[in-house]
């Protein structure tokens, strides 16, 4: 806990605030486990029958909030080298161990799912949660340090970002009747923003359009897709940071991303390292070598062509049929970065077919430059391209493509003045957290997380 | 511009790649002033005639693009410590100054806001957009300084917030064949999440209850309000800061909020001073004196009973009511911060019919522990509260105020369990940026404005 740095013992009083994690005893003393919430670590308490209030101390349960005064001291006892010695304890709030959610003993991941409200007074949890924190600020930190503007894309949006991923409709209509117009369509005229809107699922082209004149944007906000799948990688609403970069190319945003990745994985390390061990104890999975293996190997750069190849000749039983122009799936992700190359893996210079519209054509004709960063241990977690500057080709990629050019002329128009190379990535912040917590279900990465069916609190 | 700090300045050649923002010149020759970006500050560029693309040169206009190679010398001219002598100038992107929306001379702010998509490249604006982003990662230094967590609250929500404010509703729902149930009600059952859903007015409830696991939490993320009014200080979608503390009082969020407005103006004086002298030549305002004045007065705190009394002996004739019970308008907050007192202002213990049911009522019945801080320049930018931890006054309040308690059981249940007294309050991100950027639309202040009938990009 916070209060508990060596440098601010002194022999005086100190008063910590919190709850109880667990009491045990007798009726001479009680040893109280206080967490304020600051860490993972909590502070042992020993109090003294002596105290006025002892019959209060003695039906302190799981979950009770508390303030002490006392006194720090070197702890005899293994586990902890402070302790602290009672002189008063105060109770702000009880909590009936007959109703309380949560209990001394192990629970469920999928029970404290369901008790989302309560799950955050967890040690997994609180922890999961302020490496979050931590991610998020290296993120940050990360990005202003490089000298790029951290800026705010639409949530609500009326452009549909990729013409891939389905959009939330949003609305200030009475659902129960919708007007119609006289030819009874539906009247968006009428609606709050008198057109059709929607929840945003990507900032990258207004990040696009915000590079041309601040240099280098990120992103770092919700986005949303309305996609009935109910699996333990998908989330309804989720966090995404997507960088921009004027004049750069896909080499240099091969080195953004791997940069990237490494500055938090540092950062995280250093300032969460409680925290990565009570979810490494949570999960038992390997996460600090997977961690390690992004910190010291170079991130290796395989063509999507190179990449097809050494999976044939892998002699490896794909569930996936594998041919040149296929998707690669999960299990070819993995094997690439696992078992091949055992290092983060860069794969570029995707099929066209395959891609979005906005990519850079390569000169073959066929091939985008495209790249997605695998990870040993979880897979994809980023995925970005250097951007189509080139008008006439834009125009051509969206036809074919089937999207309206004329609906996103202010897209297509920062190639028409001005237009410069630029490139940038979309990183999903709860596949990296996933990936840093070792924790297997995206739902445990979120504090309340949307998914079909799922809009509590 | 980011490449011209002095210490970099070798007699090599340099590269640098940007905008140009003006042309000038002769046969002869052509001064450029190139921006990319990064600063408010551009750099000057000649182009001597015997340049082998010369003719190109001459064609170049606002907002081209160009790299250019050269050597940075001292200026001899005024205004400019150095200057580039190019030797070569390689075009990425034409401008058509027949149909580029951006003009050399001076265009209004309206005109700007029509073409949302190009005003970033303006001097005005990249400012206004640089101090956003430096004044948001101020924010999270200081919260992440002081041992905060960030977390992230839901954006999409069956919780309404205060029961104050309208939603805006969110749907999966074919809009033109809304289904019904047999009693002709609309049937949500089959809706994304089974159930009515909308977007956040507030990430304060789920707030307080990730406190009690994370100690001092804050949010930084969009929200929304359905409320047509289109007023230069109303966004449809908007962004807030709320931080939460655990085991703190209202005096305790005094001092955070002071602090916090202290610690973003210092820094965004220190990091932002070009993008600051931009914003006051262009609004004329004396934005620099009210930083100022922020960061040398105290905060005054002053009772709402007091404000009052204060108000009605001013002699002032206020347009609107002035009596014990009555809203403070913004007439009377800022006479009482610019007039009165000089000095950014805490106003606090509000009556209680005013404020939410959250807010901590005070032993007198009839005033609650709310507080607003004023600001000279501006009025209000943040509200907040020590917030009511008995549960059987806050199911009173909310009985008094129509809230069904029932339906937010999991909120009041954070008082039947380890309940502890906390505080926290609100930041309008974009009231902020207007008072430190002088600008008097909040428009202009947020790259892609949603208001009423307005949801292009």
């Amino acid at each position: 806990m916070s209060e508990i740095h060596a440098d601010k013992i002194a022999p005086s009083s100190i008063t910590i605030a919190g709850w109880v994690r667990t009491r045990r005893g007798s009726k001479k003393f009680s040893f109280l486990e206080i967490n304020d919430g600051s860490s993972a670590k909590s502070l042992q308490v020993i109090v003294d029958a002596s105290i006025s209030n002892y019959s209060e101390i003695e039906r302190l349960t799981t979950g009770c909030s508390v303030k002490i005064q006392g006194n720090l001291v070197l702890s005899p006892g293994k586990g902890q080298k402070y302790e602290m010695q009672a002189t008063e304890v105060s109770v702000f709030g009880l909590a009936d161990p007959e109703t309380f959610p949560l209990q001394k003993k192990e629970m469920t991941l999928e029970y404290l799912r369901e008790n989302a409200h309560m799950r955050v007074r967890t040690s997994t949890y609180s922890s999961i949660f302020r490496i979050r924190s931590r991610v998020s600020f290296a993120i940050h930190r990360f990005f202003v340090e490089r000298g790029f503007s951290y800026v705010h894309t639409p949530i609500l949006t009326t452009a549909d970002g990729e013409g891939a991923g389905e959009s939330f409709k949003v609305t200030n209509f009475d659902m129960a009747k919708v007007p119609k117009t006289k030819q009874g369509q539906v009247d968006f005229e009428q609606d709050f923003f008198a057109e059709p809107s929607m929840l945003c699922v990507t900032g990258q082209l207004e990040g696009e359009l915000l590079t041309m004149g601040l240099n280098k944007i990120y992103t770092f906000g919700p986005t949303f897709r309305a996609e009935n799948s109910n699996t333990s990688r998908h989330l309804a609403e989720f966090w995404m940071v997507e960088p921009e970069v004027a004049f750069a190319n896909l080499e240099d945003n091969m080195y953004l991303a791997q940069d990237m990745i490494r500055y938090v994985v540092a950062d995280v390390l250093e300032n969460c390292s409680d925290d990565i061990d009570v979810c490494v104890q949570k999960t038992q999975n390997d996460t600090r070598g997977y961690l390690k293996m992004a910190l010291e190997n170079p991130f290796i750069r395989v063509s999507y062509t190179e990449a097809i190849d050494i999976l044939k000749k892998s002699g490896q039983n794909f569930e996936n049929p594998l041919f040149w122009g296929c998707d690669l799936k999960s299990e070819h992700e993995r094997y690439l970065c696992e078992v091949h190359f055992k290092s983060p893996t860069i794969v570029y210079d995707y099929p066209e077919e395959q891609k979005a519209f906005y990519m850079y054509l390569n000169d073959d004709g066929k091939t985008v430059r495209a790249m997605d960063v695998l990870m040993p241990g979880i897979g994809e977690v980023v995925g970005g391209s250097q951007r189509e500057d080139r008008e006439n080709i834009l125009i051509e990629r969206m036809k074919a493509k089937g999207i309206d050019a004329s609906h996103m002329d202010w897209y297509v128009s920062l190639r028409r003045y001005g237009s410069i190379p630029h490139a940038g990535f979309g990183l999903g912040l709860e596949r990296l957290i996933m990936w840093i917590t070792g924790m297997g279900n995206i739902r445990d990465v979120i504090p309340f997380p949307r998914t079909p069916g799922n809009c509590k609190y």
